[in-house]
């Protein structure tokens, strides 16, 4: 294959100046094929970005089904097998398991292989992998904005990180050229790309994301059953993420426990506020929380 | 124009026993015509289920849109004018509106016109009519739980009720004839149609619809205008209804007080425990509560 050749039919826009994915990332190892890993072999393979997409996982049946759905070309249950030949491996395997996988790719993986993980949380995985990985594994933290309540390759989409945030999070250890690498495999599939520090995304996407799912959670969780058939659609789109898997979101929340605390605190008193106004009729506090919302909803959009 | 005759597209299932809009139902008045009053409109028209459709507002251009929409064949200023011939007058308008248009609704209509609402609140809305409507008036309250954070004509839908809930809250004084045609009005829209006492509604309503409502707009009003571009789809979805009109739910809010202010205490009682769980690593706690929040989640779907 030409160098290059696999690029042509990206938009421009991510390669401004020269083709990113190039020879050295041909082949592409992807540790946990669902929805994440699923979707970036897709995209991958849709793109025309890697030669080789190799899926990697414990049920082989699993890896059967993203094979069939065109998320990898090649699947294998043995890890070392997997990676041996990768340019790019990235681990997308829940938070908890993180850390091990880098590790046990790090170990198996040819010395140029860059790593990336998917994982919604930072500091413990980068502070744990600074104590166990040798300094010259090539291994840059990432979190793409991206994915949804659905779990499991079948929802897996192409387009899930088309205009889609992925914050990065290298940390000191982290050579230049490691990070603008895989920044440029985000940009790849379609997704802005920026930096922050592992701490500052902590704090920052415990208020984004974690806060809420803990309250779509807990609204579903406090719906009566003999309530559910009322639900309209604003309690659907308010309560959509509660449906994601349990043991994620578990882990999630221990791993980012001191500022999902945090976050909870902050919106408790927001709602305490809340219904101080209303009980007292104070209804311009009521207004102006609710403008305040909907200047900040509309200023997201869809 | 043959009785009947404007029946034969819609669902049999509608109409297991006989044709409910007839000859009596052919005209049809909506007080405010936006995404609640022009869907009516669309629904009616679409399903030729009215011969004439009567637009009443305040404002020419919006009426004209409406009618430019094919939601109204006709449109007038004058709520005189609009409801003097009408069989059914539908009042959509904001909840502190709803009785006052009820009651003059009822000064210009003719003796037999049956008339109903779509506000989100039922209990002040009832009893105050109980006080002020002669008794022969043919009123029977009703909430589609339909519609969503676009507000105007422009997103209005046919089938925006389509296996939607509708409650109806007839009081005491309401005649059966009364509540079936109202009832059978909205299974011709394609709602599920339930009754429920007015006390009833807007303490079940507050806990599947105003607190997600309250929820979704504090946790837009509490993210940080620099975390905005960080918004994935769980923040994205937990705050979609945030987005809707202001001084529409600052009513439903006042209106509802009562039971807005008991949900919100359950939930904040729940937050709390869920809080100290996680606080005090008792994450087979937290688990029991995402779980319970997933499964009443799956139970309702998409």
């Amino acid at each position: 294959m030409k160098k290059g050749e696999n690029l042509l039919p990206c938009p421009r826009s991510f390669f401004p100046v020269k083709p990113v994915m190039n020879k050295s990332t041909e082949t592409v190892a992807i540790v946990g094929v669902g929805l994440m890993g699923g979707s970036i072999g897709l995209a991958l393979r849709e793109r025309r970005l890697a030669r080789r997409v190799i899926g990697i996982g414990r049920q082989a049946s699993r890896l059967q089904q993203a094979r069939r759905l065109g998320a990898v070309t090649e699947t294998t249950t043995s890890l070392a097998r997997g990676v041996a030949e990768a340019d790019l491996v990235v681990v997308c395997t829940p938070v908890d398991n993180v850390v091990d996988h880098v590790c046990a790719v790090a170990e198996e993986a040819g010395p140029g292989t860059l790593i990336t993980d998917v994982g919604s949380t930072k500091v413990q995985i980068i502070s744990e992998l600074k104590e166990r990985l040798p300094a010259a594994v090539r291994f840059v933290g990432s979190h793409p904005l991206a994915g949804g309540e659905k779990a499991g390759v079948k929802f897996a989409q192409p387009d899930l990180f088309q205009d889609r945030l992925t914050i990065l999070t290298p940390g000191p250890q982290s050579r230049r050229q490691e990070v603008s690498q895989i920044s440029h495999f985000w940009q790849s599939l379609g997704a802005r790309v920026i930096r922050m520090a592992p701490r500052e995304h902590d704090q920052q996407i415990a208020m984004i994301s974690h806060l809420p799912h803990v309250l779509a959670a807990l609204l579903a969780a406090g719906t009566a059953a003999d309530q559910l058939p009322l639900a309209g659609p604003g309690w659907l789109d308010t309560t959509r993420v509660a449906a994601g898997e349990v043991q994620l979101w578990r882990q999630i929340f221990q791993q980012n426990k001191v500022h999902v605390l945090k976050s909870v605190d902050k919106f408790a008193q927001l709602l305490t506020s809340f219904r101080e106004a209303l009980d007292k009729d104070d209804m311009e506090k009521v207004t102006r929380l609710l403008e305040t919302g909907k200047q900040n909803r509309d200023a997201v959009g869809n």
